[in-house]
């Protein structure tokens, strides 16, 4: 625990509390982007508020999503190391950009700039949640309970193949992209189910 | 602890501080959302700060008593599981819905639809606590702490009726919703005289 | 710890996370209320930027003076009880307004209205305060570390005296409000000497 | 623990915590200052997100760096004290000027000042973290942890030396100043070399 050796023995415990505010931060500014509606009408609501909101219920969807999963994967994390601290902040960065992305959408999601955009980011992100996780196992050890508890990742690639399919087809119609992004956050509902009995 | 078992005995510390995290956002933030008066004198104070500042204080109240609420229910519960963190957000969400409802009511309180809204998500939120809290208790089990601390839950399923009733009242006049809101806030104060010995 | 009567006895430390994240987001929101200068001049800074950089450092300090004090005086408590937490989120309520004080300030400065609406929250929350100290003395016993550590707190009250000289003297002129403001702040520095050895 | 003389021994726990919260909320406000583009083609990206993107993608990382390194040298620290406390606070004001300047600095890229003003805070931020280690080593003795995992702390010396060379060089070209900053970054990401083992 003492002295320069002891710094290379780093519990996860703070690296979780500093992702949690990042992530409540992300998940709750996203809300403070909505506009209220210049009016009072039903009309307004729809014009100004309406986009936003659906824009924000899937953002907030995406990135409770990987807050879920992040609190699993350091639960079953014994030992952190600096490419662990790295990896993280790198996740969380790309992270970051999605409240400015949900906002560009909610304006423009009729368009395939924007759809693509965000396309890029998810992607990103979720190459970042593989360099994660392969740097707990590497940290780990293959035999420990966070490699186990991945095991072969089937989801985490197949999620990554779904999220760069998305980006170019969002040039064919945005609305294939935000089709597969629902169907790659109905695919990580389901593990949840075990946590259930 | 570890391996795939391990995974399913979750304790609430993180769950607790990543919900802590995004209630203090959500707390804070509506107080960004006061505009600063545009003057000097108390005609500007009248105009730009005191309606948003009396609907900061109720809804600052509001989200204080989940708060509040919350902190007390898993402190009660010993295990959570994949329904209590997915009910929990969809609380969280609802809940961060609150600031921009609050700034649309300080700008358009005279008129029944934000009032109506406000009333919707408020009910929306109480629903997702209901939820949260059979959650809780199927997982703890029925002779838990949890399960008797929160009894036949009285109080619960009447602010569910008050605030549905909120809702339509809106439309004969929005000051009946207020005082309906007042009137649960109130009903909620008085549990906390136990933890005053 | 389980059941109604296991809810009585409450620790502080989700108390103190929650309070910890409502002050980190109130100390680094101010921050972003500052607006960045329309231009690349010294002059633009000067019109722009500086009045607001004062402020908020003025209140930054305000803001951790208020957190060292709660940290040390918490850290003292071994008990807590529901008038502990609501006078707790009373404190934060009143505190949660200096960011919008702040902007306001930082561009009226020169009048008494906004320094002594700012004069006012700060007696408020100092009297916030002063009700949280008794709370705790009141459930942890007169006998307790947190109420000797307390003492006469002759310093409470003083500040309480001399923040309610500044709201009148305010409109004498709004510099003896601040001049007030700064003697309080050069106060609370000094009981840090005793941690400092 | 209790009593006045408990108020000495202060564990790094609740510091640790409030500094989380503050990095996390100032790495977080600084994506929500990135600007929507107003429209849905590549020029509109250019124009309104891609500045504003570099900007945040390095502030991101000046902030990370210092969360790090933080985060190391807390672990290693057993006792704080009033000056850490303080050193601590004097350091968060600085880095919470950041965002600010982050957006200045996104809009003005092209002339001195903004680029010297970002050096000024990066230099004083960096003279506040070096108080920051004297006061830990100060309060835990020269042979603690802290002390020997600080040694000679000559990459801290030579950040200062940069960071004040960057200041007055920004008045020849910004690009020099932020070559020298991205130096220091670089220079900062190898001691996590250690702890990737």
């Amino acid at each position: 625990m003492a002295g320069r050796r002891g710094l290379i023995e780093l519990g996860s415990e703070r690296l979780e509390a500093f992702s949690d505010a990042v992530f409540a931060v992300i998940i709750t500014i996203m809300a403070l982007e909505l506009r209220a509606p210049q009016g009072h009408t039903l009309a307004d609501v729809g014009d100004d508020l309406l986009p936003g909101l659906i824009a924000y219920a899937l953002s907030f969807t995406f990135v409770a999503i990987y807050w879920n999963n992040h609190h699993h994967l350091l639960r079953a994390a014994d030992r952190i190391s600096g490419a662990v601290m790295w990896t993280n902040l790198f996740l969380l960065f790309w992270l970051s950009l999605i409240p400015v992305l949900t906002e560009w959408l909610s304006e423009e999601y009729r368009y395939p700039l924007p759809a693509a955009a965000y396309g890029v980011v998810a992607l990103v992100a979720g190459f970042a949640y593989t360099l994660l996780v392969r740097a707990l196992i590497r940290v780990n050890g293959p035999e420990s309970a966070v490699a186990r508890a991945i095991g072969s990742d089937v989801k985490g690639y197949a999620s990554l193949v779904i999220y760069a399919a998305a980006v170019p087809l969002a040039f064919v119609s945005p609305w294939i992209s935000y089709a597969l992004w629902v169907l790659v956050a109905l695919m990580w509902f389901v593990p949840d189910r075990r946590f259930a009995r």
